[in-house]
C-alpha cells in the first residue's frame, strides 16, 4: 500500500508513523514544503521567550531525539520530501505532482491513499504597508527566529500585536518580559473572542496590571514606515511601532484540495466524515486545513488546535489501514497562558448560546482552587454556561491565577457526555487540601447552577449592575463583606452591611427598592438575599462573581 | 419543620446550612459532641506541618469568617449545641436525647427529621501499651494538637506510623521535614492499598530517598515503654518509638443508628438509600457513618471522604425539604501529597478488578506532563485498567512530580459515564504546552490500552520481567535508549541496542528465543517491537512503563 501524506507537521507524521505501526509494509511518503519537520508549533512562543532553549527541542520526541528525515526513515521507515511543494492531485491516476523547492525538479507520486495535512496560513490583510520589514506572522519556525533575533538587540521595542486572539497573546509575556512596550490593537469588543465579553475584561485587566496597552474596537488602517515598520495607522489614533506581530487568526490551505474538486465547507475548510475522508474517499483530512463537528451544536466549526491535528492523523492512519475509527468532533476546548492567568474555554459562550437561541443560566463562581487554608491556594475565575430548558452544561470558561486547565478538563468531559449541572454536581472528584477545594469549584459552580435553575437564587451580572449605576438607577447595592474587605477595595455605590450583622440591621433597608447583594464571591451575598427574602423582600438579586469577578475599575 | 443534625463536622453542617437555604423557617439544631464544629479534618496534617498557622484557619469560611455557634445562628440561623452527645433516637416519639457533657444535663429534642453525620472513629487495635502516652490517632483538632506540641519539642523523635494509609503518609512529609527519622509500619506487603502493588512501590521508593523506612509485611504485637512509648513491637523486630501514630483505618461511628435499630450494611456503616434516607424515612444519614454505592461495582462500599460528606449532606438536605435530589455513589476517587509525588487513583485497581473475576488489560504510562520542551514539564505515572470485554475504563493511577491530580478527575468523569478507552483517546481536552503534552498523557495512555485490545502492542508487567530475572529465565532484555540514558542508568541483565540502530543490528538477536522490549518509557520499546516483528520476530513484547516506572532497584 502506497500512502502520501501532505504536510509534516502535526497530523502528518502522525498520520505517517501510526500507519506504519499498524502496517510495516506500507509504503509511505510525507511531502512538506518546509525545511522543517513535525515541530511543536504550539511552542513557538516559548522558544521566543527562550523557555525553550533551542529550536531543536521543538522537533524532538520527549526523550530528546530529533525528529528529521533520518529519524522518520531509520526509525519509522517513513521517506519524507522536504522543501518540497504539493502542486497537483491527479484523482483518476490517483497520483501527486510535487516540485522540489530547491531545483524546481517535479514528480508524480503515485498513491493507494492520500492524507492532506496542510495545515493553515495566518492572514496577512492587505493594509497599506503590510509589507514593510519587521510586520510578522507568527507560524512557523522562521517567523520566531526573526522575532527572537531582532529581541536580541539591546533595545526596548514597540510592539504592537494586531488582532487579541491566541497566538498574539501567548507572547506578550515573553515580550513584555524582555522590556518591550506592547499594544493589542483588536477590532472587536474584546480580545479573546473564545470567552464572554466579562472573562475578556477580567484577563485585560491583569495584562494591563503588567503593562500591556490594549485597545479594543480599534481597527488598523495602515503600516508607515520606510522600509521597516516605524508606526501603525488605526481609525482612532497611530501607534509607534518597531515590530508588528500579525494575529488576526488563520486560514485553511485548501487550494491543492480545491483545485482537485474536493469539497470544501463553509468555514472554507475541507470537508470530511467522521473518518476523516473527504469527498473522494481515497483522499484523507486532518488538522488545521479541514471543518470539524461541533459535538455541542452538531454543526460544522472551523477550530484549529494540535492536539485535535494529532487525533485526525490517528483516526485517519487507522481508517487507511481497514481498522474502523471515528472522529467524533470537538469543544473547542482551549487554554493559554497569560502572565499569572490561565485563560480557558470548553464549549459554548454565552453569548454563542444566546445567538443560538438557547435560553441560559450563567454562573460565576470564584473561589481559591485549593483548600482555602492551603498557602498556596490561588483563586480561579470560573462560569458556567447552562441550558435552562434540559439542565445540561452548554460551556465554562475560566481565567485566574488559580488551576484552571483541571476544571476545564473536567467540564469538557461532562459536555462530551452531556450530563446535566445535577450530574457535575455530585462528580466523584478527587480531593485533599494540596489539590482542591472539598467541594471542587466545579461543583460549587453546578450547585449555583442548580440553585438558579431552581429559582432559590436570582443573580444579576456584573454588566447590567454597572449600567444601572451609569443610568442611575436606584437600588441599593449591598456589600456584605467585612468592614476590613471594604477598606481594602471597594465597589463604587456600594452600601456596607457585614453579613453577620444584617438580620439585626433590617430597618436600615427600605422594602420597596431593588437590592442586589453581594460580598468577595458573592457567596455571602447569597445567604444575604435569602435573609432580605425571608424578612420579606420581594427585589432582591445577587451579583455574580462579586467583588473578584467585578470586570470594572475598583476603588481602593 | 424541626430537624435534628448529629454531627458538626462536614456532612452535619452542610446540611444545616442548606436545610435553611431552601427553608428559612426551619428549625435546625446541630448536636456536636466535641468543641469544634464544622473543621477541615483533612487540613490537620497541614496544621502539624506548619502549612497552616492557626487551628482557627481550619474552621474558617473561605473568606475567613469562623465557623463556630455564633456564626451559625446568626448567619445561617442554626442552633448548634456543641460538647454535647446524642445518646438515643426515640423513632416512635420522633426525639433525640442529648446529653450535655459538660454537666451531665440531659434533654430531648424534638424532630421531624434527623440527620444523622455521626463521623467514623480511628481504629486502635487493643495491643498490649496501646494506653501509653504519645501514642495517637489523627483525628481530630486535639490529636494534631497534641503531636504539634511534641513537634515543638527540639528534639529528633523517632516516629512509628502504623498502616501505611492515606491518613499516615500525609504528615510523613511534616515529620521528615521537622527532623524526625519516620518508619512506616505496614502489615500487607504494599503501602497504599488503594494502588496496585507497583504503583505503591514507585511511591514507596520516592519516599525512601527521602529518608522515610518502609516495613511492608510487618505486624505490629505490642508497644513498649514505662508511661511514655519507647518502642513498637513487631513480628520482625523491635522499633524504637517516642511517638506512634496509628493509621489502620477508621471505623463508621453507628452506635446511635444500631440501638435505634436503624439497617447497617456489610461494612457496619448505616445503610441509606440513594436520597441518604435510612431504614427510617424520617431519618437521614450522611458522611463517613454511612455506606456508599460503588458506581464501578454496583455494590455497597464504604469509603470516607470529606468530600463525599459535603455532597451527600447536601442532597439529604434537598430530600428533607421536599425537593428530590439523588446520590449517585463513589469511584473511590482519591488523592494525595507525599513530598514531592502526588498519589491518586479512581475507580478499580487491577487487583480488584482481577478479583471481581474481569479480565483486564492494563497500561503503564509514564511521560512529561506538559510539553516535554517545557521547562517545568515533570514526570506523571498512570496506570488505567481497562476491561477487556467491553473496552470500558475501569480504574486509573497516577504518581509521580507530574500532575496527576487533571488526569485521574478526567478519568473520574470517563468513569462516570461508562466510556470506553476510544471514547477517552478522542476527548477534546484543553492543550497548551504550559498545561498538557498535545496528546494528553491520559489520551496517549487510552492509545496504548487500544493498541493492546487490538493485538497490536503486547505487554508485559515489570514484575513479570522481574520473576523471569529471578527465575534465570532465557530471555534477551532488550533497552533500545541512546548510550546516554543507558550510561546513566540502567536495569539488571539488559542488552543495549538503539532504536536508531535496530533496523541494521537484527542480525545480533536470534529469532527463536522471546526478546522484550523497553525504553525510558516504552514507546520506543514499541516502536521496537513493531521493527522486531515486521522482521519476523514472533516472540516480542514490550515492558510496561519502561524504565521511569521499574519498580525495583535500577544500575546507577
Amino acid at each position: 500500500m502506497k500512502v502520501v501524506i501532505v504536510g509534516g507537521v502535526a497530523a502528518g507524521p502522525k498520520a505517517a508513523s501510526k500507519i506504519i505501526r499498524l502496517n510495516p509494509e506500507a509504503d509511505v511518503t510525507i511531502v512538506e514544503k518546509d525545511k522543517f519537520l513535525s515541530y511543536a508549533g504550539c511552542g513557538l512562543p516559548y522558544y521566543i521567550s527562550g523557555e525553550v532553549k533551542e529550536q531543536k527541542e521543538l522537533m524532538c520526541t520527549p526523550v530528546g531525539v530529533v525528529r528529521d528525515p533520518v529519524f522518520f526513515r531509520k526509525v519509522k521507515n517513513v521517506h519524507v520530501l522536504t522543501e518540497t511543494a504539493a502542486k497537483e492531485i491527479d484523482r483518476t491516476g490517483k497520483r501527486l505532482r510535487v516540485q522540489k523547492l530547491t531545483d524546481q525538479q517535479e514528480q508524480w507520486l503515485d498513491y493507494d491513499k492520500l492524507v492532506l495535512a496542510t495545515g493553515a496560513d495566518p492572514i496577512m490583510p492587505p493594509l497599506p504597508g503590510h509589507d514593510l520589514e519587521n510586520i510578522f506572522t507568527l507560524h512557523g519556525v522562521h517567523d520566531a527566529e526573526a522575532i527572537k533575533a531582532l529581541l536580541a538587540e539591546d533595545k526596548a521595542w514597540d510592539v504592537v500585536i494586531i488582532g487579541g486572539g491566541l497566538i498574539g497573546i501567548e507572547i506578550t509575556e515573553a515580550l513584555t518580559h524582555k522590556g518591550c512596550r506592547v499594544t493589542i490593537v483588536e477590532k472587536f469588543p474584546q480580545i479573546f473572542r473564545m470567552l464572554d465579553w466579562e472573562m475578556a475584561k477580567l484577563v485585560a485587566l491583569h495584562m494591563e496590571t503588567k503593562g500591556v496597552k490594549i485597545l479594543t474596537g480599534t481597527e488598523v488602517k495602515a503600516f508607515k514606515g520606510q522600509n521597516k515598520v516605524k508606526e501603525v495607522v488605526t481609525d482612532k489614533s497611530t501607534l509607534p511601532a518597531d515590530v508588528v506581530i500579525m494575529s488576526v487568526g488563520v486560514r485553511p490551505q485548501v487550494q491543492l484540495a480545491q483545485a482537485a474538486g474536493l469539497d470544501i465547507g463553509a468555514w472554507k475548510a475541507i470537508k470530511v466524515n467522521a473518518q476523516m475522508q473527504t469527498s473522494d474517499p481515497d483522499i484523507y483530512a486532518a488538522g488545521d486545513c479541514v471543518e470539524c463537528l461541533d459535538r455541542i451544536t452538531g454543526k460544522a466549526c472551523y477550530m484549529p488546535m494540535g492536539s485535535t491535528a494529532n487525533k485526525q492523523g490517528r483516526v485517519a492512519a487507522n481508517n487507511i489501514c481497514g481498522h474502523a475509527d471515528a472522529f467524533p468532533g470537538v469543544l473547542g476546548s482551549t487554554i493559554c497562558k497569560v502572565f499569572d492567568y490561565a485563560v480557558a474555554r470548553t464549549g459554548l459562550t454565552e453569548s454563542a448560546a444566546k445567538e443560538m437561541g438557547k435560553e441560559v443560566v450563567s454562573v460565576m463562581a470564584p473561589a481559591p482552587d485549593r483548600a482555602h487554608f492551603m498557602s498556596d491556594a490561588k483563586p480561579l475565575l470560573l462560569k458556567l454556561v447552562v441550558d435552562k430548558e434540559n439542565r445540561k452544561l452548554l460551556g465554562a470558561q475560566a481565567t485566574g491565577p488559580g488551576d484552571a486547565d483541571k476544571r476545564m478538563d473536567v467540564a469538557a468531559m461532562a459536555l462530551m457526555s452531556g450530563w446535566t449541572v445535577d450530574q457535575l454536581a455530585n462528580a466523584d472528584l478527587c480531593y485533599a487540601p494540596p489539590y482542591a477545594p472539598a467541594m471542587d469549584n466545579i461543583i460549587t459552580a453546578a450547585n449555583v447552577a442548580r440553585n438558579k435553575l431552581d429559582g432559590f437564587m436570582e443573580g444579576v451580572a456584573a454588566q447590567e449592575v454597572h449600567q444601572m449605576l451609569e443610568e442611575k438607577k436606584e437600588f441599593i447595592f449591598l456589600d456584605v463583606r467585612s468592614p476590613a474587605e471594604y477598606e481594602e477595595v471597594r465597589l463604587p455605590e456600594s452600601t456596607l452591611i457585614p453579613l453577620g450583622t444584617l438580620r439585626g440591621r433590617l430597618k436600615e433597608l427600605p422594602k420597596d427598592m431593588e437590592i442586589i447583594t453581594f460580598c468577595r464571591i458573592s457567596l455571602r451575598g447569597y445567604e444575604a438575599a435569602l435573609i432580605l427574602k425571608a424578612a420579606g423582600y420581594q427585589k432582591v438579586r445577587v451579583m455574580d462573581g462579586g467583588v473578584l469577578m467585578w470586570p470594572y475599575e475598583k476603588i481602593k
